[in-house]
Formats: structure tokens, sequence, C-alpha cells
């Protein structure tokens, strides 16, 4: 197997570097920047390409890593590409592909990448869709050589499951935030809030959240609701996110 | 040393395993839980107390694990207890003690904590507070003997901490829970999101949260904002959530 990259960032290094981890020949690089292309086609063994039209005609796969609005931009110009064109976005359809390509499929996968962060691509879970079973099944062997975790998920699925992201991903790490400054106004580091959060996230991997919800909310305990409210008195913000996040956990009770 | 420990449920449980592990005796336990009280008793190789009054007066700690608005009942039975009394809740003031004793302190473990899962002790970042230097340096012997992680807190401090663990872990809680329900919705397991709220743990354990936000309000991708907006458009809540949230998220980067 043989693939070509579009894009250069966190996407698509995390993926190339799992693939030629994997044995499989990334030959390719192209991305609207150089500088990056360049890193990442030195770590992973490929070509700069300087355009898309110039991709690998032949190779199995081109996997088009990029912003979600860029993806259309492209498309017209991969016109000479023989294989498997896919796409790694959460919120866009299968069906951009449509009248362009004959060969087609989503690659998705649900994880939060930084490039300075190594993780174990084996345990990122890969969602596919393709726009045949011969391609799926193509593509499910690409996926299985990458990951343990591949789910088949169709488009109305995946943009719920990019929105459950941001409730799963974006949202908490924002409220990590929001606690980190809450504590450093009063001299507090936060490394002494880390392993609450890690333990948070971890109890999850076994449990469903629900039913491992704690604290004064779930507990229906107004007293502490009130003395917490006292000191977010200032904060008008945060008070109308505690208010909105402790009646909806309060709801859920019911 | 020696410990007496009033109270049986999870902070109780943790921190009498841990006293044990680390070769501190727990003579006695009471509850107002019986049943709970022998289970803890039993797996930490100490007595169950009939009453709080028949508790060791010559024990070392007496280690207060009950929940806020029950310690201030405890207290006046106590009173025959010639070591040092300890609470360990988050909310409540090192002022509750302030007549009724002349030893005090707190010893609060910022974790959450569930009686089914184990979790490394030694990990659990430990606040403490005394009524006196003397009684502080007895206080972070015993802390230090359990934890590699203490903090001297004092009472304003923390109940800010306790504040800031809401934001922490309660909400970021809840948050996966509403990102559950909305992936079971259209037919996907909780499984295909585990890693993602794993690793978004695990990034911040070595940067700050703000350094590695993600997702569409931080990059201000008003198009994403809208779509996810119509697939919640059926839910009021949520969507007053993922407002609120992602225009909090826009103003930090101002």
């Amino acid at each position: 197997m043989k693939a070509v990259i579009i894009g250069a960032g966190n996407v698509a290094t995390h993926i190339g570097r799992a693939l030629v981890a994997k044995g499989i020949q990334v030959s390719q690089v192209w991305s609207r920047n150089a500088a990056r292309a360049e890193t990442l086609a030195h770590s992973i063994g490929a070509q700069v390409s300087q355009q898309i039209a110039q991709l690998d005609a032949d190779a199995d796969f081109c996997i088009i890593a990029v912003k979600d609005d860029a993806i259309v931009e492209i498309l017209p110009q991969l016109s000479h590409f023989n294989g498997l064109v896919l796409h790694t976005a959460g919120a866009a359809s299968l069906e951009i592909f449509s009248g362009l390509f004959t060969k087609y499929g989503v690659l998705y996968p649900l994880q939060t990448f930084s490039v300075e962060k190594e993780l174990d691509f084996s345990k990122v879970p890969l969602c596919i869709e393709a726009s045949s079973i011969k391609e799926l099944s193509s593509l499910r062997k690409l996926a299985e050589t990458l990951s343990e975790s591949v789910f088949e998920i169709n488009s109305d699925q995946r943009k719920v499951l990019h929105l459950a992201a941001v409730f799963a991903c974006n949202f908490p790490n924002y409220l990590f935030g929001v606690a980190e400054r809450l504590i450093a106004d009063q001299q507090m580091d936060f490394d002494i809030l880390r392993p609450l959060i890690l333990e948070t996230a971890e109890k999850v991997q076994v449990a469903l959240p629900q039913k491992v919800q704690t604290g004064p909310a779930i507990r229906e305990d107004e007293a502490t609701i009130s003395s917490h409210l006292r000191l977010l008195k200032d904060k008008p913000e945060l008070t109308h996110i505690y208010q909105l996040l402790s009646d909806s956990i309060k709801k859920t009770k019911k």
C-alpha cells in the first residue's frame, strides 16, 4: 500500500507517522505551507510535491487532512488521482466528493492531536465511510492497520459525533482553564488540580458519566451551591455558567 | 501513630486504606451507618465504635470524613478526644473547631473517590491547615506519609479550590454525559468517545488548558458553530450551554 497526504498539520502529521510506523509508504506530501510540508515529509521519508496536480496518481490512497473549508478548494485539483480519495473531517459529508470522484471515503480520527504530543495511534477511534462496499473494504483494511478501534459511521452520525466531541473535549478543556484561573487568583498552582482532572477522565473509561456524577448539584446541596455563587459574585459570566450547568445536572436526576 | 475515623463513605474508606497501607494503625471506626462502619473496619483491621463518645481519646488523630453539614453535629460528642481533630471537607472552614477543641486541623484530599475504584493515594493532593504551627507540623508528617503531594492551603483558598473542583471535575463529567446521550441517540457507543476524553485530560497534565484549547469556538469557525446549533435545534437547554460556553471561549482569545 502507498499513500499521498495533503496537509501537514496535527492530523496529517499523526496519520503520516502512523502509516509509516505500520509499514505503509507515504510517497508524497503537499501542503499550502511549504515549510510544514518539508518538515512532515522529512520525518516520514516522503517527498514534497510542489503542486496538488503533481501528486502520484497511482498511489492507493490520497489522504486529505486540511481545514474543513479548504477541502472543497483542493478537490478540483485532484481530478487526475486514480486511487481512493479520503478526507479526515468530522463535519464534512461524504457527498462533497460526489460527481468529482468515483472512489472516495472518509477516515475521521476521533482524537485531539498536537504535533508536540506523541500518542498511541493504535488506540485512536477511526470512523470510516466510503462510496461503495468495495472501497469500504479497502478503507477498512487501511484503518485496521492503523488502529484497533475502527467504527463504520455514516455522515449524519459523524456530524453528531463531531458535535459530541465539542461537549466531551473542547468545553471540558475550557472549564479546566476556568478552574486554573480561579485558583491562580488565590496563589495556587494548577498542579493541585491535575490529578483530579485525570481521575475524572479515568472514571468514565469504565463507567458511564451519569453513574459517577459527583458534586453539589447532583446532591442538591443548596448550601454549597450558594456559597460557591457568593465566591463568584464579581464574575457574572462564571456565575451564569455555574448556574446553568448546576441546573442541568439537577434535572438529570429527575 | 494511631488514628480513629468518623465516617465510612468514599473519603473515609480511601483514607483508611491509605493509612493502613502506610503502617498507621486505625484503631476504631464510627459511622451513622453501622453496616458501612463494619465493612470499613473489617477491611482495615479496626474495631467499630458504638458511639462517638467512646472513641479512643488517646489516638493521635481523629479524622472526620462525613458530609459537610454532619460535621457540626459530631463535634460536641467528641469533646473527650485528646489528639488532633481533623476534618476532610473542602467547603468547611478551620474555624468550625474553634472554642470546642485546642488541637485541630484540616486534611482535604482533592480527588474524586469511589469505593469501587482503586487509586494511588500517594498521588492525591492533600491540602493541610492547622490550629498552630505545632499541630501543622504533626499534620504535615501524617500527610507526607500518605501522599507525595502536600499543600499548605488556608480556609479561604480551600473554598476557592472546592469551587474550582466543580469546574474541573463535576461540570466536565456532566458534559461527558451530554456527549454520551447525543451519540446514543444516533446508535453510537460511548467507547468511541472515551479515548478523546482521556487524551483531553492527559494534555493538561503538562500544558495549561488555555494553551491546548481546540474546537470551533477558539478557531472562531462560525460555519461549524452554526451547523452544530442546527443539530441542537430541538434541545433548547443544550443550545444554551453550547452558546454560552462557545461565547466564553471566544472571549478568552481577546
